[in-house]
């Protein structure tokens, strides 16, 4: 089995060749940009890592490997917008750089090119790859969507929450892995399976992104520690919180929710002190646990030799302890 | 051969029975609200027609037909924001009515839902037709964006013109014709054929709108005769006149083009005066009738019945004589 690293890297080079028009520059000049901002390239490296575990030709997995990339970046394009981003990896977004329209329009074009280059399979699976595709980027959508109307709801269930960061984050993984397997020969029953891996490594791996925002160690985690407590970002911390706490510490949570003007330090202290005391950190974790377990039972019923199978649980315990 | 009008209220009957997910709704409800403003269906018509033509089964060719008119639609979408459009066919559009955001994510989806419908064909052409289908896409995203780039271009040629309104409004009806000829079992020989004559015919027909603006009876044009004018709207006139008109002439148009503020009424007839001082509507109705007869010898050389060729003859009279 190939590195991961090296699949990484082999997208990466991969993305620096793809060639655009010159005409019109407002269309493809954008397209070049974004792509061009870097990334670690994870969920085009797993649809590479699927074909390869099943001893598929990576080579041929490349371009529906770099339609699966095209495609997120098409999603980031036009969710920078609808967020009103102002930076994406320390750069200036496509909207700030050029307008909103210019980056409306070159998103769609990313989309269709996203098809063109994930069309690239054998006649015998393109309908099944396309199906999938499909599902997965409809998928994406509705995750975008449910998480911008989280931002203005107040009673989100935990269900609720974990089936949005199921759409927004985890179908995309689920579907690299499952794209990466047809492409290598895989039987349907361990394409789904790879899958249902993806899918609950993925809601295990955003678990852990919320956990690391309060918990994490500022300096491995590389980002401000509190900053979903600060933007009162409704994480599964935030939720469970809602959930739990009574009498004059709900009263105080809200309070914290609601201020427009505070000391972000002292928020942060203060919000945690509310978690803990509900021991928040603790269920978060179990879900967590839970999703990383599901992952792994998925995993274990796949038909592929003991060695590829650690691979695959090498890689999920790589992804879910990296940062604490 | 079915009756046009026949296969238009096929598509709009069909697109009533259209279903999308309840949820979440701001995501679904816009796409049932766009598709049920009506219009005239032509699009999705032509797709039938042209699978009829070649004796295919009209049936089997509905959902790439819908493909077709839900792909028109998403561009509406999107355009719309871009565009800043309040109304769309007499009612709110789905930007003003939601908003940006929900408007472009809609519109992604819609995109989507198109590639879904559209891979309803049998497997021996699925890829063609995609292939077909993307071409389209693209050239109608590459037409908006020159359109949008114009608009602040002062020197605009005839050919640039040409080929953006080809791209924006043309490719899109070639488009159709082609994929419902392949539903049809048509030689692909015949396919492009007929592609060539409805990308021409769509050329003329733009030309034709432009000419209507100005010297169309407003009574069965229904719309406001000299809007182009008032607008500053870069049709064939407008760039053909500037190219034409000489001294205090040309000092005069680019003086009504500047002017922030004005009588519309006397605008228009100033500018009018100008146009005919160079022949305008002559050079306008020559261009036109130049890619209509481009249209008809595509449509002469293509392997069909006299009886076929005819229809789609009284098909191109019927769209080119409309409403003088």
């Amino acid at each position: 089995m190939r590195k991961l690293e090296e699949l990484q890297s082999l997208i990466a080079s991969s993305v620096a060749e793809l060639k655009y028009p010159e005409y019109p520059a407002e269309l493809y000049e954008p397209i070049k940009y974004i792509l061009a901002l870097g990334g670690k390239r994870m969920r085009p490296a797993l649809l590479l890592m699927a074909c390869d575990l099943f001893g598929g030709d990576v080579e041929a997995a490349l371009p529906p490997a770099l339609a699966i990339e095209v495609f997120h970046n098409f999603t980031l394009m036009h969710d920078d917008i609808m967020d009103n981003a102002p930076k994406r990896r320390g750069k200036t977004t496509v909207h700030e750089k050029w307008n909103n329209n210019v980056a409306i329009l070159s998103g769609d074009v990313m989309l269709i090119e996203g098809y063109k280059l994930m069309m690239q399979v054998r006649d015998n699976i393109l309908r099944t790859v396309l199906d999938v595709f499909n599902d997965t980027a409809v998928g994406v959508c509705e995750g975008q969507q449910l998480d911008m109307n989280f931002e203005t709801i107040s009673n989100i269930t935990i269900p609720e929450y974990i089936n949005m960061i199921r759409l927004k984050t985890a179908v995309v993984l689920g579907g690299a892995l499952k794209i990466g397997a047809l492409i290598g020969e895989a039987e349907m029953k361990d394409a789904e399976l790879l899958c249902s891996f993806g899918e609950y490594l993925g809601i295990a791996f955003q678990l852990q992104d919320d956990i690391l925002d309060v918990y994490g160690n500022p300096e491995k985690f590389g980002k401000q520690v509190g900053g979903d407590i600060i933007s009162n970002k409704k994480t599964y911390l935030l939720i469970k919180a809602q959930e739990l706490v009574k009498g004059t510490d709900a009263e105080e949570l809200s309070r914290w929710i609601s201020l427009p003007a505070f000391d972000a330090a002292e928020k942060v202290a203060a919000v945690t002190q509310l978690y803990n005391s509900v021991n928040i950190r603790q269920y978060a974790e179990a879900e967590m646990q839970a999703y990383a377990e599901k992952a792994f039972e998925a995993l274990e019923q796949i038909n592929l030799p003991e060695e590829s199978k650690q691979y695959l649980r090498d890689f999920a315990d790589g992804l879910l302890v990296r940062e604490y």
